[in-house]
């Protein structure tokens, strides 16, 4: 059998770079919302470029699936090896290759974290700016194209990769793009393979725009009477064009739970979360413009902060809001919903979505990052309760549903995986058969990342 | 053969909708840059996506090639028909179908200009900001992935459309992207159009971001004793983050050719254009600070305006200094370089540059984009003399093997087409065979705007 073939000749290779352990294969198997447990047949850890290509090759001579892992933190089950093969890990390819603060970029490998990249950048004014939350992986982040709380301002990871080194599906090496701004020579690889989840190839090198460190920075945090008030507030922001940094919605579920967790004490209503990047001029001009457009829409107990303590336990209770949530039904599997609406659309899609998750007896606190038309519900769900089960699958259905109706998507940020392969179709229409077809020109033996992004093989 | 059964198709389905006629095919055969007269062998006038779908159906039924034309203003010669076949002009497809200002955003068909849509955006209190120069057509500034003076501040095509929908190479039409401001539900497949010049498919229609009209708009200019200060003074406000919304770099041969073109009365110095976007407040602030930067480099005669006719005045004659240096040497061809580097190398890559083009006894303005690290030497050449077109030739060849040796790219802004053909491997190395990899994919007969952007079919 192809796998078995590759492990011997990948074990002759690379030694102890490659292992059979039942609890590192088990470690590989699990994801952060509990999707079955689907070990791969192995695990290899390549140190370089080179390690990856040879890995590859004897994948793709035995047809071996290949699937990467980073960081471990994504939420819909991408880097899963269900049809089992190589997982390739990250973890020793994790350098800070070259920071070049003149051009405000940097290179590095995949497998560094996003805090230690920005640890590493501390002493150059610079910053790396996307913020998923969790302390993912940069190629994981690459991978599914993700974005958190500052997207609103600096963007996401198709904004923040100029520049790659891939491995091919053949395990051949390429780099897409430069480290020009700009570029209109050819198409856009970079594009493509950020966000395709490991599906065209593994990406070994990345070279990322960074942000100035702001001079000033203010966080701020206001209650509203209802969700409603918080979005359409929020709108106004956006549509006025006030340059947030981070906009985040909690409603009044997801404050108890963050109330329980974090040992906050918000008063049990929906919240809006905010920061002002900027001088301290232009800070305390967009707080207080901001808290202009909270009074219009009955916000209470507007308050704003500047020390860095303040802010820091905002954004870790902030950060930790969904495993607060995940606290309030101990035992429980999580749903994450994750569409994103225009933003005139916003308040609707929260409204409704409310109302279904009620009159569907679900527990669905709402988290969101609002300045960018998205939002999560995280439906708690009792696997065991088949009946609840269908219920939240339902709810996600419309969810998604809605959304497309509204001229938005199933996924702001979390990506497809195991999660959202159902949607798809539904989403795109004929452009996922196009998907489909690059796939196919790419890794025409369909072995990185099977059973993934793309419509199944005939 | 194939195309002539395609036109006698398309005549009896489009009637008056395609012509033959001598004068139109040749109009169509021209472009800015006078590569050679290639015309194609019918040009077809669409009306609606429909008719682009039949259109393309019946041209891939007979092999025939598919060129797409938007305002016949590429530099590159994108829209030239090098092997005959069908001209698809979208110029009755030039309708804004739909702006929605509380989402920023807009739904174009492909074949209206940037300055008719932004009269139509007068209202709105929004604008569409990429700005090349040329009134291009929409449809053609995303297949060339345009950008133009305002790219530092508001990005370029790449950053500017949200969806698009294609008619493919088998005549499918295909919806990529939605209104989200983000998504991560799949490969980016409108990343992969914009840019790719037609080669993939025909945009039918774009939904594009919008931005805010600026409350306040300051314009400067500055002269500097050398290109060097110039350069340096544009390094030193990028880098510290100076928010510009417009840097133009013009040497002084290029202040020759607008003194004379225009009419105006600059002293022959290397010049900066600039221009601020913000409030009243901001843009003095912005201003001052510029103007500070300058006189650190030896800045001479920093004036900044706020009157509208001053800064139109100014902005006409930066976009008409194309045509100014042409006329600086009548009846001579351009060799229009594009290249592009980080910024950090940007005063380098232009020393060396003209350096070399005084070695070479070439007639060669300079304009650039300098925010971005983004600059043009205009070559004048006289076609006849083939030992100028030589060293025409050989200095273009050195700017980009130049360009790329400092971590930039061949092209910044202008594409592809016939002009930058003979740089893609070079610049791209493997990474320019999955681009042909992914041609064939979708597009397999080579119909689509064959003979550009990916290597040649074997």
């Amino acid at each position: 059998m192809g796998i078995n073939d590759a492990i011997a000749e990948l074990c002759a290779v690379l030694g102890e770079g490659v292992t059979l352990s039942k609890s590192e294969l088990t470690a590989h198997g699990r994801s952060e919302t509990h999707f079955p447990l689907t070990p791969p047949d192995a695990v290899a850890y390549p140190r370089s470029t080179e390690d990856v290509m040879q890995i590859v090759s004897i994948c793709a001579r035995h047809k071996c699936p290949v699937v990467g892992w980073g960081a471990g933190t994504s939420l819909e089950g991408q880097a899963q090896a269900v049809r089992g093969g190589i997982c390739v890990d990250f973890q020793h390819m994790n350098r800070v290759l070259n920071i070049r603060p003149g051009d405000q970029d940097v290179t590095v490998q995949p497998g560094v974290t996003r805090e230690a990249l920005n640890e590493e950048l501390r002493a150059t004014g610079l910053f790396f700016p996307v913020d998923p939350g969790a302390n993912a992986s940069i190629g994981g982040m690459a991978s599914t194209r993700a974005s958190g709380t500052t997207a609103v301002r600096y963007g996401t990871m198709r904004d923040s990769v100029l520049a790659l080194e891939v491995v091919s599906a053949t395990g051949e090496v390429i780099r897409t793009g430069t480290r020009a701004r700009k570029s209109s020579a050819g198409y856009d690889l970079t594009g493509l393979f950020v966000g395709s989840e490991g599906t065209l190839g593994l990406i070994t090198e990345l070279t990322l725009r960074l942000q100035g460190t702001p001079e000033a920075v203010s966080s701020a945090v206001c209650a509203f009477a209802s969700v409603n008030d918080a979005v359409a507030a929020t709108m106004d922001a956006i549509q006025m064009g006030l340059p947030l940094a981070r906009i985040e919605l909690m409603d009044s579920d997801s404050v108890i739970a963050v109330n329980s967790y974090s040992n906050s004490k918000l008063p049990v209503k929906p919240h809006l979360l905010l920061e002002f990047h900027g001088t301290e001029a232009t800070v305390a001009d967009q707080s207080a413009i901001f808290g202009q457009i909270a009074a219009e829409h009955e916000g209470q107990g507007f308050s704003w902060a500047t020390k860095t303590e303040d802010r820091n336990a905002l954004w870790a209770m902030r950060h930790n809001a969904y495993h607060a949530i995940l606290q309030l039904r101990p035992g429980a599997r999580a749903i994450v919903t994750d569409i994103c609406v225009p933003i005139s659309r916003l308040a609707e899609a929260v409204e409704i979505t409310r109302s279904d998750l009620a009159h569907s007896n679900l527990t669905g606190p709402i988290l969101g990052h609002v300045g960018d038309g998205n939002f999560h519900a995280i439906l708690l769900i009792d696997e065991t309760d088949a009946d609840e089960v269908a219920r939240a699958k339902a709810a996600s259905n419309r969810m998604v549903e809605l959304a497309l109706s509204l001229g938005g998507t199933s996924s702001g940020e979390h990506g497809i995986g195991l999660g959202k392969l159902e949607y798809m179709a539904q989403e795109h229409g004929g452009a996922w058969a196009v998907m489909g077809t690059l796939k196919r020109a790419l890794d025409p033996d369909n072995i990185m990342n099977p059973g993934k992004l793309v419509p199944p093989a005939n």
